[in-house]
């Protein structure tokens, strides 16, 4: 994938800003030596219609920060709620989405302790992950093993840091518990799989929608299909319920979830997809979950012997200060990781021009794993029957949840 | 305390049930070798005029059981929201309340594993302790460690248990956390303290009335008055916050302990005593706390990444099926015990007949660890100021929180 320069085509050519200014015309031709870069822009909350890859003033680093060549990015659903604007605060656009990414030190700011120019780096970054180059706080940044790819780092740290966190941190998963994850093919969910692997006799239910099946059976204990009553499914092979639920999706998952747990059990919510119920913002949709979203009564969880517990690991990092913890937790994970324990599945990687088909596809809940964005790959060419406007009316979509029979319509490179 | 025989006083006789029939009238000169024994029936929900000494028909073991010749019971809190019924799903009455005992096993069932006649054991029991005779499932029973001491045992088993789940099977206590306790001075608040000791640097916010603060200041890091805004107080010493908080009030110390969370933190509900607002039930005030005490929203928990969890021992227990695990606990609270490293804090100990006296301590808020109810024991002779009457007008009582100067009047030997 490290292809040199970016060889564009005429596809790609039409998705650069073209308000980005004369001075920039030529960058693209020349992207090592230009003060500028490429970069996806989000002009504005909405549809796919608002991304575009513009040029940018290419960013120095300030006191203890990395400057970071970028090799690739991870994609993850949140960037889809950030797209639509569904989150607690959004910061203003335009912006450059993307919270994580990997690539080679390029140089580092004053008082930047722990890196060398040269450094394989991977790194959480607060917005602004999605360009050529990145700068980011050391304390977010992390040396990668020399066997690992760039494409196994940018879909190593949030995925695995997430579900570690939340599995040892959270919820102290111990022998012999039982996990209930949903999304069980997508990045989190694959990486819960594996490190449940890590602790001996876990029994974990994998939720996925039926046509991921095949792909990811050997990594969990039960495959349920999302499209039934998941409830009765497990219940069925464990009345008395699982130890720990990990939900990203919200919603009636919630008191479902906590329905389904033993007493002692940790219910986790750590995302909420099912805000994302279009391809656009919907405000009533994003209120409604959050209005409709079941409130619980502590003297409940007294009664019943419950645990509720909510993760962000966004929030964590960047707005209550727990990056010594967070590097802790990575160390930790780049151990299991040299002891092939554990190993990033990658789902696709595309160009920094195709973010809207990659979009669609983590919309569609089409990936097994990862969506890279690979910086330095071009864009496969548009197919004929590939139109992204057609699938931009998304607006009015009912049935977020769904099978889609078109969900391998885009091209893309596994 | 192992006095033989009752020497029963004008005071307590007259408090004998007088409608337990006259073919036991003799029986409390020889309670070893009658058919019936002395135990505290709760006529019906209310105040303490529902309480009195009555004869009952002594219990049989069933097949697995293990009958105990009872030397004392521990009083807790929850005991005061029996009497009152402001509890889930309460029990019919007339019954006999209390939650454990220790004592000598006099017989066993069949099919009781593990245990002889003359084993000192303590036992959880699921109502009927506060008898002289107590038969429960042998899972429900522990032996006693031989320097163990009936009071201490008495102290023992709740409170520490509870204490113990909390920290380290809820809510993962681990070297350099921090926990807030409410009710520091009462049995589980002392427990709490003992434990965390047992962890390196661990800090320990715990919330009394001013006039224990001379008793228990050893046994915390920070003493908070209850009475002033304990919020305030943590964040000036910890702007951070506290790891762990651990409420038995419930009400707005569910949203106060929430807010005093750091990140990853943990509150735990494990009671509900500002139910109780007078001495005898106020559904009003039952049904208050139910409905305003504050629902949590998941997302907000998401957003800050914190923990909310409810913890009922007995409901773990009795309605749950979790003796094992419950076992395992108590093991290794035995050999803290044996260690040194943990000792039950015992307030005081009183005859059946004082059980009025005793709850209206625990009421009150003036123990210092664990009421005892000595079975052994003569009632203290009542003194001229000490009508239990005087204090029976509770129902319109309107400050349960309050100190009460009137606190030190019952009587009671430490």
């Amino acid at each position: 994938m490290a292809k040199e320069g970016a060889d564009m085509t005429e596809e790609t050519e039409y998705m650069i800003d073209k308000n980005a200014g004369k001075e920039t015309a030529n960058a693209a031709e020349s992207p090592g030596s230009a003060k500028e870069m490429r970069a996806v822009m989000l002009a504005g909350f909405g549809g796919l219609n608002k991304l575009r890859v513009a040029k940018k003033a290419m960013p120095e680093p300030q006191d203890g920060e990395v400057k970071i060549r970028v090799k690739a990015c991870g994609l993850n659903f949140l960037d889809l709620m950030v797209r639509q604007g569904t989150i607690d605060n959004p910061p203003k656009t335009p912006l450059v989405p993307g919270f994580e990414c990997c690539g080679i030190v390029e140089s580092v700011g004053e008082n930047t302790k722990g890196f060398e120019i040269g450094d394989r780096v991977m790194a959480f970054v607060n917005y602004n992950a999605w360009a050529e180059v990145v700068c980011t706080p050391g304390d977010f940044v992390y040396k990668m093993p020399d066997e690992m790819t760039f494409a196994e780092a940018a879909a190593f740290l949030l995925n695995f840091v997430a579900a570690y966190m939340m599995l040892f941190e959270v919820a102290n998963l111990r022998e012999g518990m039982s996990v209930l994850v949903h999304s069980a093919g997508g990045g989190v969910g694959q990486a819960v799989a594996q490190l449940c692997s890590t602790v001996p006799n876990i029994t974990v239910f994998g939720i996925a929608s039926c046509f991921k099946h095949a792909a990811i059976k050997d990594s969990v204990t039960h495959l349920l299909d999302r499209n039934v009553d998941y409830i009765q499914e497990v219940k069925k092979i464990s009345p008395d319920g699982v130890d720990i639920v990990l939900d990203c999706l919200c919603g009636e998952n919630t008191g479902k979830g906590l329905s389904l747990l033993k007493p002692l059990g940790t219910y986790i919510l750590y995302g909420a997809s099912n805000m994302v119920t279009g391809e656009t913002k919907s405000f009533f949709s994003f209120a409604k979950s959050w209005w409709q979203v079941e409130k619980v009564n502590p003297i409940k969880l007294y009664e019943e012997n419950k645990v509720i517990a909510g993760f962000s690991l966004l929030n964590l990092l960047f707005k209550q200060g727990r990056s010594n913890l967070v590097k802790l937790v990575t160390d930790k994970l780049l151990c299991l990781y040299k002891q092939k324990k554990i190993k990033p599945v990658v789902d696709s990687l595309w160009a920094l021009e195709e973010v809207k088909e990659a979009m669609q596809r983590i919309h569609d809940r089409g990936n097994v794993g990862k969506l890279i964005l690979d910086v330095e790959k071009s864009p496969t060419p548009l197919m004929a029957n590939d139109s992204t406007e057609t699938s931009e009316a998304g607006e009015e979509e009912e049935e977020p949840e769904g099978d889609n029979d078109s969900k391998e319509r885009m091209p893309f490179i596994h």
